[in-house]
């Protein structure tokens, strides 16, 4: 079936890009440039705003905390709505978290972590209540696994993201197999956003063909359903004006745009978005990880020896062919790899922009920046797999249990 | 949202109907003819098989009992797979009915009963589980009426079913709505049906547009779930293997036809089918009876003299202007509907055929017949207005409470 994901992503590339345009949906995430997908050019495409420095001053005004570095370095660069999110937090009224997951593989790279980390973020800055949707009937309709398959890996990829150090007491992952057969709430939100959208509509937003299953075609609305907070009358007491707000890599767009347009139909709130850029695979900024390539991505189980190996051997370098040239030249760090990861994972800005200073002028040498990025690398996921460790079956069955959670409505 | 249904019906009249043959699809029946639709011909155009003495006499001699007067009249005219069935009753083997009901009126009329009195009669003939489904979903998507509401119709409308008799420790009556949100083997099925039907095949059956919502475009994979016994895991104990036998009026066929073309690919049984035709309405047997037009269908709340003024005035009738025309050329009970309702309800053959004689002869008068079948409506009413009055919200809830049924697997 990796097929017919293939085929849709060919025909959004014909109808809808043009030549010269990135392809950003869903399925795939292509860039023509070393320097991976032009962003400013997708927030004109998609019709989204800039994070710029008046929101980032604002969040920090109002929280009292510092920055999260992902929105410093322009690695969640793109909102909707967001300024609404704060108004509310002005008027000390809540809102909540809701991401999400495609359990396709045991093991998540890398790239996965980037929203949770940012949404762990966001949930100890704002003290909110955080859903957590993993779509295994998704990923069940769109790859060649059995559903039984698609559920064990949404319960074993949800021990990766318990282990990113979400409080139990605020956050509730659910499995849509698991959570659409109890919860008569969220289905009856599901036919709600189902009676709305046409056939018509999700094949412009998402590229769908007559060849695809039905499946697929009613898809979007279940991705749609947890950013209404009745869905939940668990968590909100059947409150249905609970705002939402959905921390999410910009291919996600498409979901929640077509959930934007329907949620004033239905009476609701529009979710607002934070948008993140794509975290790039070993060999380059030209697309996003893929779990199903193991040579493309540093996974969250691999051992040190392994990342080691891997950013020596993989990771693109910005690096000039002879010591004597980079020397004179300096390295490239806008489609260095090694410098791209550091950017996302190594906190420290002033470290950072002195490794950046260094490796542009040629005094640093690429097995030099490999080398920090090997010891950023096998202490962020050397603690990440010993989290993980700890994260047993029952843990991840409390975390998956339909329930209140420790705020009141 | 009934204009809806409208345009179905139109494209599917436009796009696969010859402009001589009738129309019969799930949302509109349709005959230029007052004798109704050709059923003859609809056997060949959907590619079932009579159900002819030889099948009647094989039901009889096999269970022992007499056969039913809607099979005896051709009123259950038409089967896919029956013999099948009747080879596992030979060995003993087991096999369960289905059949179902949308929900979009508080009130049922005479038409809506007919399945269910031959079911019961299944039921009763065969000893056999049965599950029956209230398509509250599929009612909500199509029509202009909230989700909550066709739920409670769905409750209302079980009051009827269940006042045809049906054994409780049978039968089990389910709300999509509240199964599908508390059945994770159901939801799974649906989603294995789903991942299987392309956009192509729903619209080559039913005739959906890409104007349609996703929600229409995906349900014919919730009608046909029910078809499989894994959806029942509480009833079948997991048995994916009890074959299922649907009594149901023709124009539901369209969704057996995909699910039948489904069975295969899953592994699964094809599930058997007995077609029956339609109740014509008052005024003639050009069309199914209408709940949306009240002076279209005897309703099973009507009262003694509504039926008896509804006969009186509106019933189709095949006599002559004049008593002098009618004693001299007699009636003509092909296109009466007095005469086609008592050929579903008075059980007295000898009786109807002496009506038959009398009324095509002349020497009975259409007022007499009308008073014939006034006298049939209204014990049958009376007498299911009574049982139905009993059914309280208590025993709606025990038969659609997800549970065992007394029969072991």
């Amino acid at each position: 079936m990796a097929s017919e994901a293939d085929k849709v992503a060919e025909e959004v590339q014909k109808s809808s890009i043009d030549d010269d345009e990135d392809i950003v949906n869903p399925w795939d995430v292509v860039s023509s440039s070393a320097k991976g997908v032009d962003y400013s050019k997708l927030i004109k495409r998609f019709g989204s705003t800039e994070i710029d420095k008046e929101l980032i001053d604002r969040m920090v005004k109002l929280t009292g905390k510092p920055t999260h570095h992902f929105l410093r370095r322009g690695i969640f660069f793109s909102h909707r709505d967001m300024h609404q999110i704060l108004d509310l937090v002005e008027k000390k009224k809540g809102f909540y978290l809701y991401t999400g997951r495609g359990p396709s593989s045991e093991s998540m790279h890398l790239g996965h972590l980037i929203p949770f980390i940012f949404t762990k973020w966001l949930q100890d800055t704002f003290d909110v209540p955080l859903v957590i949707q993993m779509t295994d009937d998704e990923k069940f309709l769109w790859k060649d696994l059995t559903i039984e398959e698609t559920n064990q890996l949404a319960h074993e990829n949800a021990k990766d993201i318990i282990a990113c150090g979400f409080d139990k007491d605020k956050t509730f992952i659910f499995s849509d197999v698991e959570y659409i057969s109890e919860s008569t709430e969220f289905y009856k939100m599901m036919c709600k956003i189902q009676k709305l959208v046409t056939f018509n509509q999700v094949k412009g937003i998402f590229g769908f063909t007559d060849s695809d299953s039905i499946g697929k075609i009613s898809f979007p609305a279940i991705q749609a359903t947890p950013s209404f907070s009745s869905a939940f009358p668990q968590i909100f007491k059947g409150k249905k004006d609970v705002p939402c707000l959905i921390p999410c890599a910009i291919d996600q767009d498409p979901y929640f745009r077509m959930t934007r347009d329907v949620a004033p139909r239905l009476g609701l709130l529009k979710p607002a978005l934070l948008h993140s850029t794509f975290f790039p695979a070993l060999q380059g900024a030209h697309g996003k990880m893929s779990a199903s390539d193991p040579n493309s991505s540093i996974f969250l189980t691999d051992s040190d020896d392994q990342i080691k190996t891997k950013i020596n051997k993989y990771a693109f370098s910005g690096g000039k062919p002879t010591e004597e040239e980079h020397r004179k030249y300096g390295g490239n760090c806008d489609i260095d790899v090694s410098y791209q990861y550091l950017n996302f994972f190594m906190e420290d800005d002033d470290k950072l922009a002195d490794i950046k200073s260094r490796y542009s002028s040629g005094k640093m040498l690429t097995g030099e920046l490999k080398q920090e990025l090997t010891t950023v690398l096998q202490k962020l996921v050397g603690e990440h797999r010993e989290r993980r460790l700890k994260v047993t079956d029952d843990i991840v069955n409390e975390y998956m249990k339909s329930r209140k959670l420790k705020f009141d409505y």
